[in-house]
């Protein structure tokens, strides 16, 4: 049986820090991710239980699966024994609507999520935490509902079925059955544990402390009556990255108390910065990310000036050591986002053994993510705000589980 | 100009504590109510407001003012100026519904409210923090809302205009630009300033944290959109025991930060138990209190049992030195609800000079509260469902200022 580790503090700066709002390595190093499987208590997601989606699902697993992106789970395995027995689940998964544009890094939960979807014929619930933002980022809440509502645009433009997925923003959506769940999740964790699993301390305001129920609810689906009614016992799964795992720890140690059943989560490592600096791809930086607002100049010009190479100095010793794939960030790039297994390893084959150079690397991530920004960019210009009230109208989903 | 004085602290034992969760006075006696204006930092409501009052609304005060019992104010002066000028206010005040039967202390600020709405001719909101309730005395949400139903049926038997008030249970109305206040205010509010307004301590659970925006944001107009709609800037007056003044101090320092007006506050002494045990009547100790559901037989008994007597052992004594009308509790409560000024001053001449007997006195009391209980149970029992929901919607209150 899985222990959840809790009340881990964030306060210790010669260690990795991962939590909702720091994500930092242990001596400006890389995030050790089986150490944080270990603190955190969760479970890595193995081969044998890729195969098994590739089993259930009767097709080939996300590139995410298969390089390992998402690589930790908790009871991804329950949920996957309950769907075999004939016993659906619903996608939970959310954005901060932090900023107008969204960089590459934001859009891998939801294309993973996109591809559960599919994969498994599930509902899903999107959340956008405005008043989050709100209250972290100092934005009013008429400019955090403004965001919210650009950001479903990027949302919906990762194509989303209308018919499974209900977008909400709190500020909208906060009330009724999802606020008396609010309040039965905040009569079960003490502020002495909110500021050890969060970190939070007294100059932080009031509004921090109110909001972990805010993202913990939405993993129960009585907090959803339009949706799941009389359907209490629905299971949740959560991908998301695994900085936001404190949350879940949290939901998950009270679910019991309240009769609930624990959301099962699968959570990716964080995507990096060009710059390939610890921790994750940043949205304060502009030149440490790739926007799905670039053009193709802004993105070649950040790939060329910006992209971290294991390529050698020279062209004589890179012919003759061959770059280090470990921390080549074109690379790393590619294998999040070069669907084309033979392809990938033919590049990784030939520029780890110096026969291929950082330039043509960098042309070959140049063109991969030029196509994938043009096609996002693309389907967000084709996304009316008749869509995305459609997406974020309260109704039910009658077709939700076909 | 008034200074709201913060951050007491409700630890120190040896002296008077009052907060909206704990009535006590220092060593034992009584509630020092003029140190209480000191230490709040709130004003003495005096003689010449009260004129001020019987002036402005061409009737006479209300017993409650004339004798009192609300005492202390925070910027009444400002609404009467704005009032004599032609803006109206609305009116705030609520109740926790912890308990099924009100007792007579509960009716105090129904029947001033229901005064001060005659007399202003004002709108007037009403808060049933089941929410609160639901995680300070850990009661069910349902048992929660139940109560708070139930208990909006005594407060409308208080004879409040269906035109005029809108009654909410938060649990129902907590959202949309309700919520968004509570979010703004809880951007205000460090855990440091709560801890010390409130007393919270690490051991509370979070949800006691997140409660103080919900009792703050009734005083902003822009929280019932339903109600005020483009009406920002009208004034709130919240009737209420100096208990709720921590709530209210905390709103009153957010407000223009908002660019919000302060409430203005109109607070009451407290009701005293039977006993006459220093705070305030108990809803937990049955004989300490009065309910609006006991029988006359029960009055009788209460006050012939319990009712603290100033009165001397001896009828011998009695005669000699008259009664301590200080530490009397029937002539206490008379002064509460005997209606006739000049009965009173009688009863307590009389009284304090030993020609009247501590039994006449309970027997004249036991009189003016069996009808007075009388009347709430028969007004009561008339209250239908299809009222509840009548003062519970949400809809316009068009004749709200006439």
């Amino acid at each position: 049986m899985e222990v959840d580790k809790k009340e881990e503090t964030a306060s210790d700066s010669s260690e990795q820090v991962v939590n909702p709002w720091e994500v930092s390595a242990k001596d400006g190093g890389k995030i050790d991710y089986d150490k944080l499987i270990d603190q955190f208590g969760c479970q890595r997601l193995d081969e044998s239980l890729i195969d098994r989606v590739h089993r259930l699902t009767s097709r080939q697993p996300h590139v995410f699966l298969r390089r390992g992106v998402f690589f930790a789970h908790r009871d991804f395995n329950e949920v996957l024994d309950e769907y075999e027995r004939g016993d659906k689940f619903y996608l939970y998964t959310g954005r901060g609507p932090s900023s107008e544009a969204l960089h590459l890094g934001h859009l891998i939960p939801f294309m993973f999520t996109k591809y559960l979807q599919e994969a498994f014929k599930v509902p899903l619930v999107i959340q956008l935490t405005d008043d989050e933002k709100c209250m972290w980022k100092n934005l009013s809440v008429e400019e955090s509902q403004r965001l919210a509502r650009e950001n479903a645009k990027d949302i919906i433009a990762c194509g989303f079925d209308v018919t499974k997925t209900f977008i909400f923003s709190d500020f909208d959506y906060v009330g009724g059955a999802f606020y008396k769940n609010m309040v039965k999740v905040a009569k079960c964790v003490t502020l002495n544990k909110a500021m050890g699993i969060f970190g939070f301390s007294g100059e932080d305001h009031i509004g921090k402390l109110s909001f972990p129920p805010v993202q913990a609810v939405p993993s129960f689906p009585s907090s959803f009556p339009h949706l799941f009614p009389g359907n209490d016992k629905l299971r949740c799964l959560i991908p998301c990255a695994i900085d936001q795992d404190p949350y879940f720890r949290m939901t998950r140690d009270v679910a019991p108390r309240l009769g609930y059943s624990k959301p099962a989560l699968i959570e990716s490592s964080f995507f990096p910065a060009l710059q390939a600096k610890n921790g994750k791809m940043s949205a304060s930086d502009p030149n440490s990310a790739i926007y799905v607002t670039d053009t193709a100049k802004d993105i070649k010009n950040k790939i060329n000036r910006y992209a971290f190479s294991g390529g050698q100095d020279s062209i004589e010793k890179h012919r003759e050591i061959g770059a280090n794939l470990e921390v080549d960030i074109p690379v790393k790039y590619l294998s999040f986002f070069l669907e084309d297994d033979t392809e990938l390893e033919h590049i990784k084959k030939e520029y780890g053994e110096g026969r291929m150079l950082t330039g043509e690397v960098k042309k070959r991530l140049t063109e991969v993510l030029t196509e994938m920004v043009e096609r996002h960019r693309m389907a967000r210009a084709a996304v009316t705000d008749e869509m995305v009230d459609a997406f974020m109208a309260v109704r039910p989903l009658p077709t939700m589980f076909e």
